[in-house]
């Protein structure tokens, strides 16, 4: 251990993703005083249709925002 | 927090998907007395050949089943 | 399935945690229209000095908001 | 329970998966002495650039051991 | 890889957990050919009153079905 | 998101998991370029008897290697 489960939205790219299992390895290996061998880190990437903030989509939000902020401007 | 995950069979559709996320949230800001901003939901598809009760796979406990059947009827 | 790990801060009773159970069930098996018995839910319970937003406990963004709203009322 | 998610790297076939459900299942049942009805298994695949130990994908370090043999045969 | 994680009731002795890790190990092993060094399990255990099934916990499906044979036999 | 679910040993101090958590949300937020405000950190701890490589607790492990090094210096 630690062994840390990252939950993303797909489509970043391979050499983000390396980038940040890197820096997470290093924050954990410095702060946890571990070797970093003992860090196994698995990346699970989510559809943008199933990933949820009250309820609703990362799409159906902004959109919900940009409606809202129309009907400021023209009420 | 809350934070959930749904581990789900992959084909259902985007519509469906927003359907119970919807759902979801609501059960759960009405019976913990939260708000809907604090809840989260992330989805996580499973292939059919990767989920298994007792062993078997949906397709496999199906057609063990169908087979079962039939030897009922001409034993 | 669908399986579902809810996450969530430790301190609900018992009664709160059947009634949420009971509320996701039904919104699971109503907005999918699948049976109960398919419908599995593990409750997962984390101390309150671990879970973080923005890198941070419940317990210290609170402070950090009062102190900051302290600087606001005297400058 | 028990619910059991295996975590591994893409690229096995249905007939690998299913015979790793199978046998850990079996497992699970003799050692726990449990139903098997009771033992759901989901596989999570990871793409290859999603799995990491200490901060490098198995091809990071598969690469990184042949260099360091290379330099030890022509140092 | 894999990273198996184990979800269970809470009240398994560690004797009992060593047993069916050692077992499902092996089971990996062979089902996968793969070394025992690179399977790992981790244990979660849950509360008797944080699993449901069909919205109940073990307890009250138990005292339903106590309670349902009970209205058979003298209706 | 990024959710991220860090899976360890028990036993690390309130202070600990405060460090590993500011330091992993620093590395996520500067790698991937998103907010502090997005990045959820779940802290899973796991009892020394529910954490298993190759099949062995961390304690067996150690006391293989110990009584197989007491072999080796007098076989």
């Amino acid at each position: 251990m630690p062994i840390i489960e990252m939950h993303m939205l797909e489509g970043r790219t391979s050499e983000q993703k390396r980038r940040v299992a890197a820096a997470v390895t290093q924050a954990v290996v410095e702060s946890l005083d571990c070797s970093p061998e003992t860090v196994r880190i698995l990346i699970t990437e989510h559809a943008k249709d199933g990933f949820f903030v009250a309820g609703l989509t990362q799409a159906q939000r902004v959109n919900g925002q940009r409606s809202a902020s129309l009907e400021e401007q023209n009420p």
